[in-house]
């Protein structure tokens, strides 16, 4: 199943989209928004189900999908968590900053508590302030949970997972080292992410979700250039089910929470990137200095995720830069 | 105006609160929940006026508020953000955890993303899972806002906030030291936080509101003794006005958005402390080593602020520590 939300309100109108993003009918008799059918999602979802069979056999004809007009499909959440969870990108980020490793990487997920209540729609364009603060994207897969009790173990913390979007984590990163250097986490580094056009459930990623990652590259470009497509499911060193493990240890988490991936990222270099950074690290290690530069007005991030045969799961997240108004 | 949330479904029924805290009466036919009212605060708020002077002089009766009853006057906000804004207690807790002063302290506040999707109520209990997590309470003021744009100054962001909480931001000390070595802020050891029986407007603070800080003790009890009643308006380093444009620097805060001052605590080591870890460290410098154990199960913690008449403001918050179910 394939849902979005229209731009309207600060919640969104619930669509159901089909499976070839070709057409969306509203929902709304059965949840209004997407946050009100993950509280009640077993009651709600069965229904839900029912409108994507007949949006798909025709059944139900709904209207044009136009990306444009969509909100993120949870446009805002009580709960954003962006993990870490490659750690290539872990060393080449730290690598950038002259920070060291922490010694329990390996064992203990890296995690920020994010700002969940203003999350850009797929085609909203980034807004670019200062220069000198270092405008990057970052392309994620995240997942949307259920409630979670506290303490749930990693074995059984993957039933809670209800839809998977994609996600660009806007990073400041001029604003990032002095940020970190003061013990707290972000706040500042990290504005509003964005997410993909829908959300989906986890059968529609078919054989490539094995229950604890999604086996498939995750394409982004940058300018209609390619920059990267590396594997989501390879080099993940915590998997989601993990991840929500490690979110939930002290705390229950409420219906709706967002978990990200962090940015996706190979020890293959042939793959490209998911970020700015990380090339800018590579260019450094390789000619001494970076070479390009973070983004500029009127630059274009796009993050797609084709499934093996070629056809597009999420819809793409298309981003231009464009200076802030006011 | 006083206003507080009875406790039903996700985001409790909105209540105005008389002055006194004595009486209660149900406002949906206003607007449904605290989060609705504050997304259209200009429409509302006005309404809720009108019936809250009609509960102050008797022309409405409402029902006999029992706090024990109440959610948080905000049962989950999309955004929890706690400042640290007394340095005291910053160079207390850096102290105990052997961490440096940052260098940017004086002029760049600490500010941390927590998780508020689910705020416990005034009298909900504490679960404690492991005594060698080092629980701990925290006595903080904090402030709602209706929404808020990017780039506010401090000379104007006083003007977002439509209401006060008293808040108990709970802290797992045994967890913080090998978190914040990470890099990435708070997650574990901050579990959710508890607010104050009411949310209260800033009228109802009259003179102690300088538009800037709150100038009355906040008195913490631990186990019916006296902790502390450290001045809130006192060696408070960034007020809040401050506070909210850092936190507006690179992104608009939308409505509901709750700030906290962080742990009140004065130079005047007299006025006592509003954290165990504060009156550890106080005890470790007299005496070599910390006396006060952190909580344990059967402990209770009760924080409450009175205006100048000696009348309790937002009522208190009253929780004790309990072993967590299952």
């Amino acid at each position: 199943m394939k849902l979005a939300s229209l731009r309207e309100g600060r919640d969104g109108v619930l669509l159901v989209v089909d499976r070839a993003l070709d057409r969306a009918t509203p929902v709304t008799d059965i949840a209004p928004t997407l946050q009100r059918a993950l509280e009640d999602w077993d009651r709600v979802a069965p229904r839900l189900e029912t409108v994507y069979v007949a949006l798909n056999d025709g059944g139900e004809q709904g209207f044009a999908l136009d990306s444009d007009k969509l909100a993120a499909p949870l446009p805002r959440t009580y709960q954003w968590l962006d993990g870490s969870a490659y750690l290539t990108h872990v060393e080449r980020v730290r690598k950038a900053r002259g920070a060291e490793l922490p010694e329990q990487l390996l064992t203990d997920p890296l995690m920020y508590q994010g700002g969940g209540d203003t999350l850009l729609g797929p085609r909203d364009p980034i807004c670019l302030v200062d220069d000198n603060w270092g405008l990057d994207f970052e392309a994620e897969v995240g997942v949307i949970t259920d409630d979670v009790p506290m303490g749930v173990s990693p074995e059984t913390a993957g039933e809670h997972i209800r839809l998977f979007v994609l996600i660009n984590d806007i990073s400041l990163r001029g604003l990032i080292p002095p940020e970190l250097a003061k013990g707290f986490g972000f706040l500042q580094g990290k504005p509003s992410s964005a997410l993909s056009p829908v959300a989906v459930t986890p059968d529609e990623l078919e054989d490539a979700w094995d229950g604890k990652k999604v086996h498939l590259p995750l394409v982004t470009d940058l300018n209609r250039a390619f920059f990267g497509n590396p594997d989501a499911g390879e080099d993940m060193h915590f998997d989601f089910p993990t991840l929500i493990s490690h979110a939930a240890r002290t705390r229950s988490l409420s219906a709706g929470t967002l978990i990200g991936s962090g940015t996706v990222s190979n020890s293959d270099i042939r793959r490209g990137c998911s970020c700015l950074l990380e090339k800018r690290v590579l260019e450094a290690i390789e000619t001494g200095k970076p070479s390009t530069p973070f983004l500029k007005s009127g630059d274009r991030v796009r993050i797609e995720m084709l499934n093996t045969k070629g056809r597009s799961i999420f819809g793409y997240i298309e981003q231009a830069v464009r200076p802030c108004p006011g």
